[in-house]
């Protein structure tokens, strides 16, 4: 049962529920302690992961979907890009994942069965999760598998790795989350887009095992040359001939560093903030999208204007405003 | 009368006239405590307004006309990009707008006075004011428009928001000062353009504010698309034909968070320094445009390479610079 | 003899020089005390040159050499842009140029030493210094010319600045590199391209001597337009026709403040990373490119992501992808 | 009427009432929009005020209150230097008084009506204010006077200045609240205790003042020769022969900047954490002393770790364990 | 054996072997792969110990022992306070305990090996860890007292909290060492001796836990009251009369905030780095202290002077030179 | 010639000569580029020595006479602590001793020359510099004694450091100043009295050195138990009767790191910001010492708050009270 894996998150926001230019804090409601949000009818739930103890360096991504929460009263509901008002979209917060501090299994497994359940108790909200470091992102899309075991699941993955890493060496950490589906039989590796890779971040090997499992890789460079936007689109085109639900995985070090001190593998060269945004909007559009994470972000490496918390809050809202913008 | 409302800097460069390669520190002249500067022929007068008490959250842009003129030393005078020194140009510095600690009314009417009698007294030289919050722009506007009753006055506004904010709510806050011009009748809201709206940080109802006050408005995305540089050139075209004197006003939150931590309200996704410096200088090629400020950059909250002071500088030359080279 | 001009560095990597996936830590040989490395065939011979003292403002450029090592750790050797891996290059750090900490003509003296014996001792290697401030630049063509008296050798240069202060004013500092080859009779300045230049960073007397001994230069905004890879192509294509050799010489401050908060004259409006990265390949693709150095990186001042430092090393790496994917 | 003058906080944090080790966080009550608190028996109540407009230098202390209630989950109630557990006393948090955004007269005049209120409503609570920069305290007390006509109110003041400016500069800034409790009348200057004055950060016209009005001040030099606590124990002793009520206002620049870089106006050579805490503790177990407040502290000056913010809080618990620890 | 259990540190000094004035880089001995380090002799024999995924909230305490170690260049062996020169002790880093990124309880169990084997086949040195977050603690005295099954072993632990934690509620984390002790079988409470305690960072019911297992602890205020040398002095000689061997574990946290910013859970009021020096140096002269631990330094939270770092090496050679002045 | 050495500040404050409570910088009067100060009467005069080219490792130290000046708005001219008001010394700044930027000899004879000139020229004046990294004492105290050829000159020195390092190895750098004043005969090291030496920052080789040569040193353990304040007493009572005249020379690195974050060598457990300002107000009151400096601070690496920076003033300040109060 869905709330036997959450925690309420410690802090809430007082709403107000009346105000006619809503802020994001008046907007979306966070569920509390008795977690009665069964009545039902959202289109949104999302889901607080804060776990990094399982990231290979030091991360302090576990507490991005606190610091996510705070950032709120800083946005509007309004997008006047594209003249949507996400306050149409009923969204749910349903706090975090309750997390063990000494055993990762468990935490884990508690992400895989919390995914599981939020797709059954609530199977018409769209699951955002809110990371934690790029390890969960094995365990929720586990979980939408074992909710909907028969049907075929892509990825739209933005990273600046491959994330396939050999499991054997130490354990499901966040360099082998794509890796983890492809061998527990979750994800084909023909299914997995990745947008965003450059440079020196990922080595010979990693590359002819994502060859091997037909893993498919869009460069940034390349991404740049035909536009972000279009590779996106064009992604998803493909995915969505192949699939029957396509998961969009964010993690914030496909941002260059100079946008991202906040995320600790951000790298030099990586996109723009203003690039990811266009790319996650398109995403949004696609039917076939069913779900989303962001993951990796450090707010405790954050400077001191959170420019990183605050491009994490953008690039959630900016995604649901492409979801909200779907054709009918 | 124009030096009751300043008082000069605590500090003063000490000019070297006579190098051949001066530094804006050797060429602005800075009127001392008896602002003797009537001998006149200035071109360019410089205002400082360092009022951020009346900014709705905590702002230190009060100090950023001392942080400009400190940050002198750091360019030559000469802009290669354009092959124009600026040392052509008498540039005086007039020093501060006095303030009041406590009573901010007082404060915006001195502001006021002072941008009146500048333009009586100096009715030759073109007034830069360097803020300050976003609130001081409506009082420098109203002081303009109190030297010379009979102008139409547009603006060209860089900004990521609306200014459009309810002055009911908390008084003439920096979130007020295009409302607050159209509302006094100083200014009709279909000679007002902003240029750099993007994502979630105005309101829906700041927006049908606009509409109905028939407000400009070009979003970054767009802009992108045409250029900045175009972008700028057609609205300034447009607002040419419609007004006597247009007043640019630059609110360095347009910057993306990224090239400007020390704005507190930046955000991501906004202008590169790249960007905002193409713009700009389109927009002082104008023979239009007669007035323009900086405001809301706040050096407390700069990084310690003082990025953001310096982009401050770099935006004042290169508008400069358009200016300087208007066709005769 | 060059072991008498060099020191060897006070950390060294353990490398793992059995694994499939290298880190640069476990490619790049370290030269120790004994400096045994006559045995040859080396490609690449890495030299650091930790001088600072001639710095006009200051500067801990002088750190950049060992923080350039300690950060090979988060970088493969593969380059998955161009498919190129250069664990195939057989890289040699001979260590640093000894310095003397109040004598710094003598530091100046053993830098041209380092670089003329290098060239002699190891005359197929490839030499990248990685500096130290502008003005090692200077002494390092001395030095190659020194070995290669006959050779005509020609610069291009990334930089915000032209390096042509008179030496009269304070010797050869960081500001007068360009000039000293010059005067020196060791470079023409026709033979001279510099590409990044932009706004008032330089004073109106250092074009004229720019253009007095015919120094070419493309200001950042000019290459913009034409692409910087585009702009690199053909200054190395024009200087190839001229010269025997082009010395690639890059100061870190072309790159905007915002990717560069660690280089002490970074400016706004500069080059994004990936702008200079794009740049620097296609300076490496180049045959008659035959030395190259980076400068003014100061990790001191580096944001605490190190994002700068992260920069040069890429830099680094991505040149020497250019030397490695050369036409046969 | 008491509620008039309030807001909510904008968080709440999810009391947790039922675990047997208590945070600061499970313990306090936060009172919410319907401020239904007249149920009453509370021993204290905690009075956010968020304004710091009125302050001479920049201050982000407005924001101390958020600040201080977010670091609650930091703090057990248990102090075990006294084997005091303060869960025994019943602590209600009223939120914030309501602040205008530019009108600063009416900020004030809604602390004193709020501190009227309060004590009128609210008799036998103790009153704990939250500022906010040091002019709150002039209002403060002046709504205690209003509450209490008849009672002689005393002042027991930490800090480094004796806040005795002349009001008419700049009207009633953080460097005037005694000297406009003194010329209001509602304060007689021999029934100050001001202690932590040293070095050169209040001019010889205060102290003239000062002693004109018979302001008691006891310099660091001297305390520490004392010991803190025997100094402040003495003060209060002296005080409570003379007053009916004593107020406690700790200004915490009052510490030396190495304790409290998030304190704008602390200075070298001022106290430690260890002697303020020492000295409040004293002072709280008087029966004579009847509210208490703590201002100038600005969080958003504070560092990384919230070193600053952290003494805030332990200063407040600390005292209020002096407060529990009274003999009956 | 002990080598299975122990990985070699990325980089190594070069020593310099000498000098006449040594550094601590050139006196410490560090293995390397080859562990060949049993020719013997050895006085101490360092052991980093990089877990902190244990640590409750986030740290990276993991990157002290590196840190540690590249801070060496910055000190002398020479005590000039003693007149004591270190490098009459010979030192031995063996290096760091292997960890696994996602299974804490082998990593745990690596550290309990890894000391059993230390003082198995190196019994004469006298072993000093350098850790990670507190949880180590524990296995170190279970590696201890599995070398040494039949000593009774005492505790002396500079600390602000107790560490008594209860395991069941998140395992073993850094809160949970001494009780883990307790339960286990290893230690007695009565022979724990707690220096360090103050304000309110410990609940109740750990109190309540201490005495039912009479636990022993000064607070601070006592201890400062008695001077920190002679409290450690007392508390040594009583755990003299009862144990075969003490353990001093120093928490980092027990330093003030102000000199201790790179330690996630230090608070105001805690010792000063001078208290601290004083009382490890007596305690290091005990002759039945027979290890020490150095935890929850976390380097990547320093300032950038790296004042809690060069503390954190400071306490280890201070240690130290008690330990080479004991009483023959 | 004095004025040949010279150069003016960059900045000058515009003094405020009429207010009664006058700032530090209101009362000190700044020679400008005519140098015109030979009107005389001056009591003080204070000389800018911005070298530190010449420190060991990068120091920004140049910096801190500039930082210095800017920092003088923030102390008032009275001392409360002693009522004493500096405003009837009469101060006079004279500038900075020109610099060569590649020169370090001739920057440092520089310095011997204008100390030299300055006894010559302003003979009653009292000499305190501002530097510089510590070299620079050794030549100021050259070129006192070239002045005072007769007199026997004694050194009260507050250092972590002996400064006594061999000038064979790297010449005059900071490490050397005292020793470099005994091999030239300038001063006996048994007139050298060292206050603050302690831990691990001095090799033993320095210790035979200063042993050999009589140089005296207290430690700071020592110094805490007698007392900061009676330790310089007994110092200067001693020095009193074997020399005519008395330097003090400040190292700031004296103090703890967590009260000097700016000060490079700073080291954990040094003096309190509090201590040293009792010692140098003892040192002020000796009719004998005639000359001060202060070395060594780096504004550069101050924290935001520019704590390390306040504290030099603060010290040049306290300083001059014991000057002022010397008894007649
Ligand atoms: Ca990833
Ligand atoms: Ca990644
Ligand atoms: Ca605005
Ligand atoms: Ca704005
Ligand atoms: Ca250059
Ligand atoms: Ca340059
Ligand atoms: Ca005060
Ligand atoms: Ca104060
Ligand atoms: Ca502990
Ligand atoms: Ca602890
Ligand atoms: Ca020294
Ligand atoms: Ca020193």
């Amino acid at each position: 049962m869905l709330r036997n894996y959450l925690e309420p998150t410690q802090f809430a926001w007082r709403r107000d529920t009346e105000t006619k230019d809503p802020k994001v804090k008046d907007w979306i409601f966070q569920a509390g302690g008795d977690f009665s949000f069964n009545e039902g009818g959202w289109d949104i739930a999302v889901l607080g992961v804060p776990l990094s103890r399982s990231s290979i360096s030091v991360s302090g991504a576990s507490e991005f979907p606190e610091a996510f929460r705070r950032a709120w009263g800083g946005f509007s509901t309004y997008n006047l890009d594209y003249g949507t008002d996400l306050k149409e979209l009923k969204v749910l917060d349903l706090g975090n994942v309750k997390m063990h501090f000494t055993d990762i299994a468990r935490s884990h497994d508690n992400i895989t069965q919390a995914m599981k359940y939020l797709k059954e108790e609530l199977p018409d909200a769209f699951p955002v999760s809110i990371g934690g470091d790029h390890s969960v992102t094995a365990r929720l899309i586990s979980g939408l598998k074992a909710a909907h075991p028969g049907k075929e699941i892509g990825i739209l993955q933005f990273d600046t790795h491959l994330d396939l890493r050999d499991l054997a060496d130490h354990g499901p950490t966040n360099g082998t989350p794509i890796r983890y589906l492809i061998e527990n039989g979750i994800i084909q590796g023909k299914n997995v887009f990745n947008i965003g890779l450059h440079g020196f971040f990922n080595g010979q090997t990693l590359l002819a095992y994502a060859k091997e499992h037909s893993v498919n890789y869009i460069t940034l460079r390349e991404a740049r040359k035909k536009g972000i936007a279009e590779t996106v689109r064009e992604a998803v085109a493909e995915l969505s001939e192949r699939v029957d639900l396509i998961y969009v995985t964010i993690d914030m070090d496909v941002l260059d560093i100079a946008f991202a001190q906040g995320v600790p593998a951000s790298t030099p060269g990586g996109m723009s903030s203003h690039e990811l945004l266009e790319g996650v909007y398109e995403a949004g559009l696609s039917g076939k999208v069913g779900a989303m994470d962001i993951v990796c972000l450090d707010p405790t490496k954050d400077t001191p204007a959170l420019a990183t918390v605050k491009t994490g809050v953008y690039t959630f809202l900016t995604f649901l405003t492409g979801v909200k913008n779907r054709e009918a």
